[in-house]
């Protein structure tokens, strides 16, 4: 195990303090918690927050997409583990602006359980809550399953899009709906072509030969639907391009947004290569790009692959993808 | 050789390609050239153009400095390798808007040497050329010989600030002599935990083994000042901050930028654990952090390991860094 770490076991509190030191004016630790960071300026008053929470190992997911025009606050696991529902609560308490609170997070039990128990926590406190689950992992179960999918780097669209409507004064309903929406509309697939280690653990989490990619596999290292043998980016590009496009099914005339995103140690410039063949093939089938992302979205720590992900828009996300959005953790938003 | 590529020697042929198909409203290719970005609105009429240009595999290095408030165009070589003079000119001509054009790039012989060329090309055109060459590397040369040392990460801090000076409609010679005052007073360093691939080449550029790391270490895999058996986070960001703060000397009351950037596997959580000792350190010292950039700003591919830049700042410096910048490469810049 080669890392920049000290402890294992401090991997995620030293991680905590230096991004506190970094951005002491964008977030702040909730009161009653050490692993619960919220908005410097929480709670806005009157506005709808959004909380999201998850295992460590992912940044940006999900500490970075906490901000302005984005999300209110968020609870913070060890590496690839659920957080307490204490700390939930404690981000909870802290971003409730009086009209309710949004939980949006990814399909993994330890965190729907959690977050389930924090709900009713938050309920005797007289708040209200309601949830919205991604699971935008195609590869995780068939598409009449949809809801048992694993949520991925997907979730990146609902964090932005249910973020900005709930800048909008939206009520707690109106903001779960968008939210609910967007990850109806979402379709990610990755490939894996290298593991991970859990500081914790101290070996690779699973292992893969030298000239072997995993297709569909999860951000924690789930097993996929292929292990092949390494093809060329184009290859890689039109088997996930296919599976994803089947999939909603996305069709002629559909404008979509893209994400594709890095697993960790994957160089920007093959994301470039690779999102060079996925524009093409969505050029081929009508579908248009009305925006790009390219970079990385949610990591799996130094773990080598890649995802794709479409969400098909229509005239209300585009307007609410383009709103502005503030994290040290993301790029600009500009489109134009 | 893992990567998701399919010809070794298209991959920044392919890479710009899915660049331009990515963000067509912020980049336009330079007339004349294959391998020359400018800013989609260039030229900027009476604004001072500024030029970059270098190896490919450093993603946002250089072509992610590219937008509004920051850099004008860029010239684009093979992997680690200068781009052409042709390609340099084509920017040039592209971008100049009457007010002279400020090569400003990382100080590498083939760089100079085509950079060189390029002005004298542009002379003929009547474009008048001026150069900074960035040299932040403290394990390259000693302090004495700061004009021979590599450039590395801290040029970004040069492009911020030029960039935002260039926007006052500042002069040529104001914006060179900006430019050149961050240059003087940014210093890094780097360490090296794993190599990188060079596609066309097909194996790492250096070895090293499990259990070792290399400090100093340039980019592309220059010797560093020593190989050492792996260390702790924090007694490797000790060695590099005593290294650089003693480099320009930074003193006790000075104010600085800080950057912490992953050269390409390093997970973001091991640069925040970096971060959270380098912040101690420069507080125990007397030294305050003003702004802090974390994350990849330079990278080496799929190198894994990290770079400790600081800026010596004063008020105006603070001005232009806080100025708005726009690019898809980079982070939100607003402070507070």
């Amino acid at each position: 195990m080669k890392k920049l770490i000290n402890d294992p076991y401090k991997v995620v509190d030293e991680t905590i303090s230096g991004i506190l030191k970094a951005y002491p004016y964008h977030l702040k630790m909730a009161k009653g918690s050490s692993r619960a960071l919220v908005r410097k300026d929480a709670p806005v008053k009157g506005k709808v927050a959004i909380c999201t929470g998850g295992g460590s190992g992912h940044i940006p997911v999900f500490l970075g997409y906490v901000g302005p025009g984005l999300l209110d606050g968020v609870s913070i696991g060890n590496v690839f583990s659920s957080p307490g529902a204490d700390d939930m609560v404690a981000a909870t308490r802290e971003i409730d602006g009086g009209a309710g609170v949004l939980y949006l997070f990814g399909n993994y039990s330890g965190d729907k359980m959690n977050f389930e128990m924090a709900a009713e926590m938050a309920a005797l406190d007289g708040i209200t809550v309601k949830t919205s689950i991604a699971s935008d992992d195609v590869a995780s179960a068939p598409p009449a399953e949809k809801k048992r999918r694993r949520g991925i780097a997907g979730i990146f669209f609902a964090y932005k899009i249910a973020g900005a409507k709930a800048d909008t004064k939206a009520t707690l309903d109106e903001v779960k709906a968008t939210a609910d929406k967007v990850i109806e509309n979402t379709c990610t697939m990755g490939v894996a072509l290298s593991p991970c280690t859990i500081p914790a653990v101290g070996k690779p989490n699973f292992i893969i030969a030298d000239d072997e990619m995993e297709l569909g596999m999860g951000i924690h290292g789930e097993p996929g639907i292929e292990r092949t043998k390494m093809k060329s980016a184009d290859e890689v590009a039109a088997i996930m391009a296919d599976k994803v496009i089947k999939d909603l099914p996305f069709k002629a005339k559909d404008e979509v947004a893209v994400l594709v995103n890095g697993l960790g140690a994957t160089p920007p410039e093959e994301l470039f290569i690779m999102y060079n063949k996925f524009y093409d093939i969505l050029g081929e089938r009508g579908i248009s790009v009305y925006k790009a992302f390219i970079g990385e979205y949610a990591t799996s720590m130094e773990m080598a692959g890649a995802s794709f992900t479409l969400l098909k828009l229509d005239s209300e996300f585009k307007k609410l993808l383009d709103a502005p959005a503030f994290s040290p953790f993301l790029p600009q938003w500009r489109r134009a």
